[in-house]
């Protein structure tokens, strides 16, 4: 185990508020997800029910990203809430990416729809909880077809012009100067691409039903998950829950 | 009855202006309701014609909401006007809620429609008093379709990309990017979803009638009602009112 | 006779500029006018025919609400120039309403309609003078199809959402979140409501015409008629006017 | 003749700078025209050709307003060019109106076409001289649909709400806020406003092209003609020109 | 020829740097140049191929402008870029012109249209440099269509409302107040405008190409042609260029 | 080699920080490209197969450029990564040109379209990477059809107003004044001219495939070609790559 010596008497914000005289990496770990998530929510009250649909919904994000060769490998899951979400599936890419291959998006989308998929199978019910899952699919899709020219009905054309309001600091929005007519092709791309994600994603799920369960019953067990852990269950190393 | 001890000798504004020594749990409700809703308005001139009206408008409400199962229970109904609204059902969920699964919010569709529904069906009309609940109706509608996903037809997708005006430190407006043609089948699945609820909130009330009588009667005589007055109504146990 | 004693040895700026010891009611009527329309315009130069156009389209309005049941009962009406206006048919509501049923409403637009539902008939002609009473009509039909749910067509939901400037401190438009589709039957609807309150407006005043033509004589001669010469003049108790 | 003592000794800017002791009535009619169309240009070079077609144009209108029964009548009509424009026909209303009859309007915009119809009649060509006519013209026809509901075919509606910008002090533009559907009705019934005013303004002046070489021909000769001039010259009393 | 004693020994930015005593005509034409264009840029690197393009697009422009009867003169012709073109037709009208006809307005389109032309006939192609023109063209024929009503299909009628936004002192945009029918209209009637005047311009060089390549040589020969050589050239006093 | 006594002690700072004595020419051409497009970023890290993608991109772009004649000539290509790119092909234009012909800029669509084309072709996938080219492509198609008239469909017309924002200081959007017909039309036009570029840089890089791998190959072990190395490589004098 890594260890390491405290470098200042007085420790920074983000380290464990203890006595400790030595960090260990759960405390550096523990540190990232602070800054980039928010403190670990852990007294929030959540009913049984929302606690089960997260661990299927989480469940369901790991399984898809597990599933699918080249993805990025799931750095660990939790259910524990942090910030605004009530659980979070944690991706690390093996290497550092400056471009992105259509095959690679395509896989994203369809771990990103893993949750809801989950959810709707195992649960049948969808939730708001997906909300931002579906932002960002949509937001991805439509960049794909719009701007990385990666439709071959539209072509390697991007659509949308940006416009930068320059006392504003930033790009306010993207004006449309393309025809109803292109509008509608577009429209029907996106969706097509997410349509497909969804499906895709319900079909790995389906055809790993007891790889879910285990997920979620591990979820709802231990509360956070580390890649290996997640390799043994998935390996059916640990015994299917009961439910 | 739970009583407390006044911890200041000098009352705080929203506490009863009385020489009373010992607050009961009358005036915590009282001042939540101020807080919330503004000052009660028991000397503000109100028709019996409205008045009859307002209490089938709440009953409807109330009504609807105890009769589907999994709504949050009714804490209280008045037609007491307070600051803007002349009448107000009040439910309270069981647990605190950080997700809304689809079938909570068509729940809730139907219980925003049973004002209107009575109204209708009892007085054969319809005010502008539910101006309010169709506002709210449709904004949920809306928002199950274009950003929850929760249209079958449309599908897990984000319609309309939100516009953050910064310099006013607020979300202005929600850019339509999408075309005419999905702005079709946006404006069918928003109305479906509406027309349905008002449809269920309209048959269980046809259903129901004695029991909507009843509770409007209880209304009219004694302005408001606790859950257990609105349970024991709708069991029978008071005598159906004379109309 | 109501009278008062001046409380002030200085009158107020609305009171009449007069020596007068005691005020009468009347010089309460004309403060009141003063305040909500604009100083008399006694001296104002008006044709014979603008005069004779105004004393018919008040004419209009005042028999419309005449004859329709449970519309607000006419205080007075009048052909002295005031304001911006040249004449003014002024209705009080019995009790103070805080919601509006669908049938007040529809009875408004047919009074809104009377005025020039009467150029029309009588003098066959239609002038710029309608344009406020078109404008509100407009604004009331509108508002009763999208935002209180009064379409059957359209059902009980909300078209169109509002946009609040909150650096103007006000309301500024109504942003179209619908598509085209709706827009057409929105534009159906209103334009319906409109039609058919024109219609009840000119079958009344036909089915009426000595009335409207003794209303109209009697406001050319003495230029205001209080709630109780109308009634007298629609009974018939005043002679036709000779035209 | 009317003369008038100057009241100071020194002339305001808008008098004749002169020694006069008396002014003349001219001397008030050209102050007038000074602040309503600013200075006289007479030195300004403008060529024979330009010079006939604005006798034409200006011979068009007042034939026109001459010849329909019921228009305002012709204070005077001119071919000095004055401010921005190379001629005017001055019409002076008998009474003040505050309101004005669609059959007023109709009138009005022959008037308003009655210059072009001239230059293409007998000049064979249209000119952007007319351009300002159009405008006036389009905005009448498009405020008789869109705001007096002088449109059988679109009802007593208005359509286009008003958006004023406060902040701005001044109202900014009118909001489309009708269907597509509408606005073709629209756009068709202010086209027929203006067709049928052009076409009615040429059929006037073809059945009397003599009053109108007559009329150029006296504005080529003597620059202004008062009321009393047209009405000779209409009448026959001044010989046809020879052109 | 004039010639003009400097009247200031100190001599203003725009006259020639030189130590002459007498100014020429000469000097007055490079400072109205100077004054209107820009610099001459003499010593701009162009290469052979751009200033054959040059050449002949302004012949195209120059033999255009010389057929049609009716259009302003020639003053002189140039491919010495100053300021940001590469080279200049100079037309110089007979007398000041305060109204436009149609006619001319036909003849100005085909005029602009005459440099395209002649690069499309005699080179084969296309350049960016006829950007300019094309946007004169567009507008001007908009113009015709939409603000002076010289489209018969459209009729005597405005169409798009100017807003002035006058926080910023000047008209910033013309707001589209018309149907997307009229819209076609007006489209199909722009380009008709603009289509026949560029066939126009083409018939006309193909029918005088000797005259054209007359001009073009001429041009790279001497780079500036006054009226007086243009007339002879066209008349055939010059000999063929050998291409 | 061309050398140059530094001509100060104190170099600047986009001078090589080395104690040289004397500049080379590669140290001009390293200080060109730092401050055209950043530093360069050989510490970077980058996969195998981003660099293998990379590679061919480039490859693409430069066997385009180079088997079109009249396209300007490679100065040199490079997968060094700088600034925000990871790799470049730089054209160096034998003259500087004023204006551009159209064949001219369909030539450089196809250039910039030989990057995704080899990627597609060889490595059978599309990247994020060409998203810049993407939208150079499309946006110089969209001027050539709306602002240099070269789509014989459209016409030589400009489309799309350009609105210049005074008080940004800058032109902020082109607003459009056309009808949705003719943005149907401009929409075919734009993808039609990007389409027939992919086509062609495809079908030339299909034709020189060995080119394409053995310049792809020199570039993964040289990192930088310069224009003599590229003509021997596809000259075929460098051995073809292994791969």
């Amino acid at each position: 185990m890594l260890t390491l010596k405290t470098w200042s008497t007085k420790p920074h914000f983000w380290l464990p508020r203890s006595d400790k005289d030595l960090l260990e990496m759960a405390d550096f770990e523990e540190a990232k997800d602070k800054v980039l998530m928010g403190t670990a929510r852990r007294s929030m009250v959540i009913s049984e029910e929302e606690k089960r649909n997260t661990a299927y919904h989480e469940a369901g994000h790991t399984l898809v990203a597990r599933m699918i060769p080249g993805t990025d490998p799931i750095h660990k899951v939790t259910i524990i809430p942090r910030g605004r979400s009530l659980g979070l599936t944690q991706q690390l890419p093996i290497d550092e990416k400056h471009t992105y291959p259509k095959k690679y998006l395509l896989n994203n989308l369809a771990v990103l729809m893993g949750g809801r998929a989950a959810e709707e199978l195992v649960l049948n019910q969808t939730t708001t909880g997906a909300g931002n899952d579906i932002e960002r699919v949509t937001e991805t899709a439509r960049k794909m077809v719009c701007e990385w020219g990666m439709s071959e009905k539209l072509g390697p054309l991007t659509f949308g012009q940006r416009e930068e309001l320059i006392f504003l600091g930033r790009e306010l929005a993207q004006r449309r100067d393309y025809s109803e007519e292109t509008a509608v092709l577009i429209d029907k791309e996106v969706t097509r691409l997410v349509s497909e994600a969804y499906e895709r994603a319900k079909k790995i799920i389906q055809e790993n039903m007891d790889a879910l369960h285990a997920l979620a019953q591990a979820l709802l067990e231990r509360e956070t998950l580390a890649e290996s852990d997640i390799d043994a269950i998935i390996a059916g190393d640990v015994p299917a829950p009961k439910l």
